[in-house]
């Protein structure tokens, strides 16, 4: 997918909310097997009622890993039955060397037809590279996550900069705005500033609001631009809405509340 | 598997050879089929006839994962097929929030029974801890990698040090020398002083000799320590030492030749 028709399609939609796949088969609602199968309907009945009201949708790849292959064949059948009217992101963190990444590249591009994937930059350029000359496909650079260890290193001073900073200098003078985006977290609202005069024009994609404490009004405040320029997750208020039968149908209630609240800022 | 028995393995093949399984499908012999199953048979020959001059394999997940659920299935199988008395790596370079990581952790360890699992620790502290409480299983956290990009941020100076040195003291505070390894490549020369220094007991993966021009001789002098301390990767030079029908054959004869040198540092 295209910047273009991302952008078309959040302002007709008036919604920038990802929805996250992150299916835990443990938390599954208890009519549905705890297996890959479970997993699969469990997603295929959310993605139907949270379309209308959503943009993309971000599947989280160590879920579907912990089921080990037959996790990752329902992960393959819930990305191809996704329509592609929406912009899918297979949020894998990947990122190795060179002639690695290139086959990473191959597997959730190609392959799966993915239209992004989650990348750390920890090894640098040549691990971040390999996923920026593929037409139309995304890279999704960590930047400052949602997390208590974005502490640890992200926020790490180096020099004058922290090294987040650095990581989203570096990265945007790789890619361009039509083919990577950064991962924000909602839980960083003190940093937003210093994030928009580094990278005004990107996309990022922003986990955090909800279970892990985010505003989305500071996230509109501190990191909305002129082309939207924002992708807000949620996973677990929208998946785990309710955990009886009725599961998908408050999931939709769910994505629409959050919708409406998007539009607001629109 | 537990520390003492990897270092009497050691010990006792006079090796710390650790065979790498990247099995590019384009790349495979030219009789074999190129799809999952011919991964599969290509993996397992090598393996026959590596394991009597190899204490390790590290399977990289990306050439499985290319081949999408296929691939991922064969991957399962050839780790199946190992004999415990191997140490399995799984070469995925992972790393989430903690309730992510614990996936990753519950999928490599105990679904698969692999007994090590790479890390990329950008996300800090809650994206590593959850591999390091795993009954003789071990976190690898990527410290300074051997491609070209480890320049960007891993050489990056943060206050005295440099990031990979503050990656080596945090991660050595949360987990000890039976729970974590750290990556070193075999191209890092100059930092062996000053890596050793910090963490003088751990154990390092040690990648980068052959293809990426390290010498076994620095990595020998620079990194060894009582307990040996070090695993040496090879993965091109021994699995594409012949493109055909002796190619498990000649991958054997690798892998003795460089078991042989290595024995010569013990």
């Amino acid at each position: 997918m295209n910047r273009e028709f991302l952008i078309s399609e959040i302002r007709r939609k008036k919604s920038f909310l990802c929805v996250g796949l992150d299916p835990d088969v443990l938390k599954l609602p208890s009519h549905l097997p705890k297996n890959a199968e479970g997993v699969k309907e469990f997603c295929l009945e959310i993605i139907k009622t949270t379309l209308d009201y959503c943009v993309s949708y971000k599947l989280n790849v160590a879920f579907f890993e912990s089921l080990g292959w037959e996790g990752f064949k329902v992960f393959e059948e819930i990305v191809a039955s996704i329509p592609k009217s929406h912009f899918i992101i297979a949020d894998a963190k990947r990122g190795d060397i060179g002639n690695t990444s290139e086959l990473y590249a191959r597997a959730f591009f190609e392959r799966m037809n993915c239209d992004a994937l989650t990348i750390n930059p920890y090894m640098g350029s040549d691990s971040v590279k390999p996923f920026l000359n593929h037409k139309d496909k995304w890279a999704i650079v960590l930047g400052l996550t949602s997390n208590e260890g974005a502490q640890d290193f992200e926020l790490g001073q180096m020099g004058d900069q922290y090294l987040f900073e650095k990581v989203l200098k570096s990265c945007s003078d790789w890619g361009s705005k039509e083919s990577m985006m950064f991962v924000i977290g909602a839980t960083q609202a003190p940093y937003y500033e210093a994030i928009r005069a580094i990278i005004p024009d990107h996309f990022l994609l922003i986990p955090g609001v909800g279970a892990q404490g985010g505003s989305l009004n500071d996230v509109c405040k501190g990191l909305l631009n002129d082309d939207i320029g924002i992708l807000v997750n949620s996973s677990r208020e929208i998946i785990y809405a309710s955990n009886t039968e009725d599961f998908a149908i408050k999931a939709g209630e769910k994505a629409k509340e959050l919708a409406e609240e998007m539009s607001q800022y629109l």
